[in-house]
């Protein structure tokens, strides 16, 4: 059975490492050459919204999924009843727009930070009325790794802002002084089956996620969960979803939420029974989920634009290295190491001999 | 950095699923257009022993290893100079041959089952002075799960194992009337450095590997790690080395040794700190080995000639699916599943479920 990918990066290459145990094959579309997923399986060289390229892709694969927001629903939408796609296209609608998404949020009654649509330079004027300061400008749109966003602290960082953003749809969000950043990785299966990992406790380093930590038995667990069941149920979802949220003063608050795998879900490969990207495939082609738990005590670190000595991580105990097979830039993630340990202690002091590795 | 391996099997194909997370690149040299790596990388279609293909092999690739024995010795001698071969070319002279496997045990003091060399009818003849009743009639070269072997009850079967056999070098064996069979798999890296995995315990059937359970702790680990070691350090092995042996009445004997990764450690994938499959690539490329403790209870499962329903699988507590992409055919190697468990007694009732579900 084939499953088509839309998108060959770090997220596709890890569906397809976790996808051939299971018997499946897969494509990629790409547009570019040297994508990273691209030499473990068929590639599409197009760009993502090409007809004829999507056309093939729903020709050859059972199932179609991706692996970023930003793809073209409008292109997607054409396939519908040729292919099936997951995870649902009204997730993807609901997502890829901070202000579609924030929205929703409110309407689940899924606790969020104030938010506001902003057009026109007079709405940015008046919106600390109620955000109050200092406040986030955003895209609505295309936004990731903290791209597309500027923090106004003052009535003089309006104009840059504006400079910088304008032409685009945007919305501003308030600044929420959080005590910390968690995420929930769930799975839904086509039949309906739901299940959850244990919290991830994230630290985001220049707007990219950094360090990431499985926290089993962290006490917002079950908000957490609660939380991310309510948006599943209601958008019929089909497939891997993270919601990340900030934990202000006890209470959980909304940030975001991703159709898809997640980097703060990373940690799962050797630290939980069954990892997401397992998970995800096995959702979206209506297999059984596969335990969620976790295994030990597990924390994940990005390699941000360059790579540590493999050597010198691979010597570490309970240390594991993935290398995404990309070419190192400012700003890219090229890899991730996962550490495990029996215990917290022996968890801190090897993440802690691990971040020593970093360029 | 590129690998090559020769052979395109399960074993590249798990070889190089282990092998993109360290960064590596790979192409398969395998004559089978359907070879079940194929879809995961560079394809060479061409025979093991095509000079051009080898030497193109050597030319893109830094290291270049394989998956089974029946290589062509002379084909890779060739090569030498050009690119790294690992394991060493001597283990593989001494492992695929019966006789001087067996010759090289003896030598090294691995107790090990009588044996002699069979080249005439007369020699078959008198080859129960020295083997007793019943021994094994068996091709030295060009054997693999129980084919080429014949077992001799009574002078009757004689001639029907020769006819059979005839042509072909062959060697004779005691039958070990053995009360388990065990393996040891370990692995020693270009510096020297070795480690082992707890010991595997063995189940055949029509001599193809049924079932494998990990063993840590089993008394009879550091006789086999002492044995493997010796073997190792003499032939100043690189790699994966797996040590098939017999217990009989307390005591070990070698069976047979495999300069690759082996069907008795598929178990470590989920139940080791580092699979052998990354331990063999980390060996053969001079990096650190990985830890090799067990982190649960273990078993594994072989799937020969047809798969059961992967659903069926996948909803079993603590099991992991591995199907190999090929075609269901009679006697052959098609997936395993492996089950872990916190303590031995779940293990035996998860491996039960499990193996009600073979078709």
């Amino acid at each position: 059975m084939k499953i088509g990918i839309i998108g060959g990066g770090q997220l596709a290459r890890m569906l397809i490492l976790a996808g051939y145990p299971l018997g499946l094959d897969f494509t990629v579309l790409d547009p570019a050459p040297d994508a990273c997923a691209a030499p473990l399986c068929d590639h599409l060289c197009a760009p993502y919204d090409d007809p004829a390229a999507l056309a093939r892709l729903a020709e050859e694969c059972e199932v179609i999924t991706y692996e970023f927001e930003n793809v073209s629903l409008e292109a997607l939408e054409k396939l519908a009843g040729k292919c099936a796609i997951y995870p649902p296209l009204k997730a993807l609608a609901e997502s890829r727009d901070r202000l579609r998404e924030k929205t929703l949020f409110q309407s689940l009654e899924i606790p969020t930070t104030r938010f506001l649509a902003i057009d026109r330079f007079e709405e940015l004027e008046t919106a600390p009325r109620i955000l109050g300061w200092p406040f986030l400008l955003k895209t609505r749109r295309f936004g990731y790794d903290g791209k597309g966003q500027h923090l106004i602290r003052h009535r003089q960082d309006m104009e840059t802002a504006w400079q910088a953003l304008q032409g685009q749809p945007l919305i501003g969000e308030s600044f929420i002084p959080f005590q910390r950043e968690v995420s929930i990785i769930g799975v839904r299966n086509r039949q309906g089956d739901i299940a959850f990992y244990p919290l991830s406790e994230n630290v985001h380093k220049q707007g990219i996620l950094h360090i990431s930590r499985s926290r089993a038995g962290d006490s917002q667990t079950e908000t957490a969960r609660a939380l991310a069941r309510r948006l599943m149920e209601h958008l019929d979802y089909v497939g891997v979803l993270a919601l990340e949220m900030f934990e202000l003063n006890g209470r959980l608050l909304a940030n975001e939420m991703a159709p898809r795998v997640h980097n703060s879900g990373h940690w799962t490969i050797e630290g939980a029974e069954t990892s997401q990207f397992e998970n995800h495939l096995r959702a979206i082609l209506g297999l059984p989920l596969g335990e969620t738990k976790a295994l030990q005590h597990t924390a994940m670190v990005n390699f941000i634009g360059v790579l540590p000595e493999p050597a010198d991580v691979l010597e570490q105990p309970g240390a594991h290295l993935h290398i995404y097979g990309k070419a190192e830039r400012p700003g890219r993630k090229v890899g991730h190491a996962t550490v495990r340990a029996p215990d917290s202690k022996t968890l801190e002091i090897r993440l802690h001999q691990l971040l020593a590795l970093l360029p």
